[in-house]
């Protein structure tokens, strides 16, 4: 309730500044006897990490995940598992001349306003850093959900937009580019608009999509916890996320009922998926689609104005190494927080299912 | 956890079928002492009554609230608030035609999949029937938000769209036209819209926007259960719901950080809004502005092709009394849910508040 | 959270005051297809019911069960099953006279304090009334539970107590009593004991044990949910509880472990069960076997000095019609309790358990 | 829900096993602005070290606590406080003989089956090292609850037990004897019984008391979560603890009501104390007091005979370096655990309380 924790019965609680001594979590709730891949988790937090491309942050961090429990001889005993990464390149100096500055559509106005008192060193709790444990716990519950997989990828870049279809999309080709997006030609004109963008010490947004197939029919809990409720808010939980739609999302509003109707077929699969693999909270074994809307990064590599906590006006100065567009960081995000939703309401899905014969 | 239960403090717990005895709730955590004025939850619950206009559908439901407990001489007490609508107008009959067939784009299917049985009687639990008891918890929870206005609207129906900005929005128009829209013109080419589309025996969907004013700065607990993801599932979990934004939403994806920045002002206020109210995750004063996407009514007044639950080709025929477009229904349902999750994040946060000092 | 739910999987929320409209509940997370045996319901709730015998209050409440939802053609659905119990025997007039004064040892000072505000007619929301829903959803809960079965019965009253193993008792005896102890010569002193106290204007308190069998291993959620530490909470939930003891329990403590320890066949059961059929907060297969203690009803048919809410002295009068000894009907309360529990705990485990292969 | 959380407010995570590489936990939902004292910290996680006395386990683990985040300056900042204690001291190789055997009365046999698979190095997550991180938690709860007091003791030890009332006891003598019992004849006499008992190869139980000072008046959520009944579901949730009780506990059941019930004074105390500080689940200004049971700890320097995995007889050899009596270092813990039960019900009180004008 102290809005740390995600999820009811595979639960990750997160800890951590982004200067702090490390960050990390704990992750309770994960089945007993599951043979873990460590290496593969590391990969998905290098999919995250800082400094792997040049179109990202140049920090460094070295991201290296240590797990402290609940793996006995690499298999999960039933028991929490907690994991640290430690902070690296934590170049506290970068921050003292915003100490008591408030940076324009960051947090830190609120962080002061509802603690009263903020580590402000780099945005502390509310930097996207924080993230990572996600992913950690996000590629864990992967390796839970094996017949399931995750697709995101970069759909669109500022005012550049895939046209395909999620049909005609070649997923294996979304980390043959640094933009993560999976047509090499927009792709390649993204790398250059985002390059360009930095160049003027400016940022742009764009929209991560993502499709998730094999997901077992019956997953959601009517009313509230509707499948589709939960990913919109571990997507709204992400940061600098603005939007979440399912399916036909908000294009869907402007189609007639005669349209927009998927139909099933005999086989129980539907001849178009508007509804995006949800009807009425529920999975229907569709492939699940949606799409997450990221704002422009608000750190920009210019001067604004701003005031400061005593509510005298300031300067902010453009300083420090940060993403132009955190779009291509976010795909393996938006995965982490999908597969932690849809392993959550599996097993919650499970406890009361042996009893419908 | 099964998911009945909105809210983590002041919580609603919702029960019913559309065609059973009866709907209704628990609110608990409500505090004590709140004097109530129990008509005003009556007309909040007429703003979504079936049969209030021409555009909507003709169903006749009284749609009267009892309440049962929690309050004594006027004045909730601080136990348990229970509620119920008596189902007054189910005609059963309406429905045996689809008993056994699934609805295209309804929850008969994945109902039927995740539980082996299914009330069948015009949706059961699926219907937005239950949406109705949303509404009283949200009325009351308005009373007890005394400062806070909550002001929803219809924004675009089909694509007939709203051009104007929240601020030039007179929000004493919404309930002048049947539609809800508070621009009268638009409001009338809607109204017209939809009777057309409903003479063809089809749906439409649209939008539903929602400015919340005066709203503390504080409320929101980082990271996972940040403001805006609160209310984009409480969004996501209204019935036909495809999408949420806030602020900027998707179409801020297309801006550049340098004119999307809310710059702050001396006494603490933004002079733009797209961040909508929220900064990581915490309100910050400025109003709260959301959008939510209805797709069009699945139930249609035409025949359509389906399978039954013996996997062989039906009929759904185009019967009963249905909505042509949800969304003049569905504003009074975005403000419950809204006033839901800001009441349960301000408690919250008073909870630590004392200890800043 | 805000304490009238009860559960996290099968989860009962309940409702109501003694001199309200109604009592009742909302039962969540109900496996679907569960034929239910409504009659039965009933049943249990007249082992609870006021009225029933020459030693327990002679309220009359019919207490007559109603069911609102969640159930279709006798079998569960797998949505919220809502029940209602009227109110009837509401003799308001009984309690003017305690409308301002704090009668000791009730909960009147608490919850004045607590909510500045109390409905003062018998109790309100602290009456035992309230159990009564706890008695059908445990009753509900049973019949899910087919093959596990739970028996209470008073082991205690004042300084009567019973002196067989739990391997002596013969369970079918505990009906046959009205004061519920399943030992025929104990009882009928236990009874004569009870009249007496009566008599004098008095009242006692007793010990209710309870002995659950074929409970399967594996229940209970270390370390903070430990299955002992659920039943504990579960008992001290009910009115006039004072203490809870599994297994050996306090006469435990002067043991030696070598005296202590549970030593296991090689069929996996234990040659003697001082743990009370519980290893680490998980059930190990044995008979689960606890004690709970009920204090000696605090509304005495004499009068007694207090205060009034103005901090005067008052006098509380013996007035009404109340129970000497809560233990006889207190037998029914503590196996729907822990009912309660058992379903709980084991939905939660079911949901981890398939992955273990 | 998986079982590592405590509290719903002021949440505590705990992880590792006692010979994993570290354990610790998270705490969320601290307040901000607490100055901490972490020296304090330690000091109380000192009280809990193995090897402190004569009459201990002799194991040695220096037990240091570090923190990692939610502290910045020595002032909690809001966010999650995460720590760990690495294990120092972990001999894995004693635990070697006892890999596929099932100790008596320990969770080896129930961990096994409830999982398929367990860390068996000294009980893994079923050690009571566990509780390290409780106490850690705990401490700094106090520290958050600066007028309110926490004064456990030792009660009694075997059959040798305290024959003082609450009011005579001088709780500064607790930590005078190594066995805290504030009554240094007393304190001798279990002593030397412990070290026999120790010389024997066996092991004895006890009874830790607690009283709880300056609570204030209004804590506890009715129905379910009554003040007493969260606080028996922390202590049941202590390794080895078999019973709770609150004021007169089982001793009441023998009482009548006319000698039970605490009179009201003018200055709203009672001039007794049966209820042990709650009426009605909710804290009534009077000092809270309650006792808990711990059985002889399981773990003999005795061979026992048990069986193995392969439900094969198997010998338990008596090694190792284990406590011949719980109770002397549970005392720290179960303060712990009431701090961290006063602190979370203080907080949800203070969410509603300020609406009860």
């Amino acid at each position: 309730m102290p809005g740390n924790t995600f999820g009811s019965f595979f639960k990750l609680t997160t800890f951590g500044e982004s200067h702090g001594v490390a960050i990390g979590g704990i992750i309770d709730g994960c089945p007993a006897g599951i043979q873990l891949n460590l290496e593969a988790i590391q990969q998905e937090l290098d999919r995250r990490r800082p400094g792997q491309s040049a179109i990202v942050t140049q920090r460094k961090e070295a991201d290296e995940v240590i797990f402290l429990s609940g793996i006995f001889e690499g298999v999960t005993t039933g028991t929490p598992i907690a994991f640290e990464i430690k902070n690296q390149d934590a170049k506290s100096k970068d921050y003292s001349h915003i100490k008591d500055v408030y940076r324009p559509s960051h947090a830190d106005f609120t962080y002061q306003k509802k603690y009263g008192h903020r580590d402000y060193r780099g945005g502390g709790r509310s930097s996207a850093r924080e993230t990572a444990s996600r992913v950690v716990a996000g590629a864990l519950a992967k390796q839970v959900l094996k017949n399931i997989s995750f697709h995101a990828f970069t759909y669109s870049v500022g005012e550049l937009s895939l046209k395909k279809t999620v049909e005609e999309i070649d997923f294996s080709l979304t980390e043959k580019s640094i933009t993560r997006c999976p047509d090499p030609k927009l792709a390649s004109k993204m790398e250059a608009y985002i390059k360009n963008v930095r160049k003027q010490g400016d940022t742009v947004g764009g929209v991560v999509a993502c499709v998730i197939k094999n997901v077992p029919v019956g997953l959601g809990e009517p009313v509230f916890d509707k499948l589709h409720a939960e990913l919109g808010k571990a997507m709204l939980s992400i940061n600098a996320v603005k939007g979440f739609e399912i399916g036909s999302g908000f294009e869907g509003t402007k189609m007639l009922g005669s349209e927009h109707n998927d139909k099933i077929k005999k086989d129980e699969t539907t001849n178009s998926n508007f509804s995006g693999g949800v009807q009425g909270g529920i999975s229907n074994g569709m492939p699940i689609y949606f799409k997450v809307a990221f704002k422009p990064v608000a750190t920009l590599m210019q001067d604004q104005k701003s005031i400061d906590i005593h509510q005298q006006e300031a300067n902010v100065k453009g300083k420090g190494r940060h993403d132009p567009c955190v779009v291509p960081r976010a795909v393996p995000i938006v995965e982490a927080m999908a597969a932690l939703v849809i392993l959550d309401q599996l097993l919650l899905h499970q406890a009361r299912k042996e009893f419908n014969l």
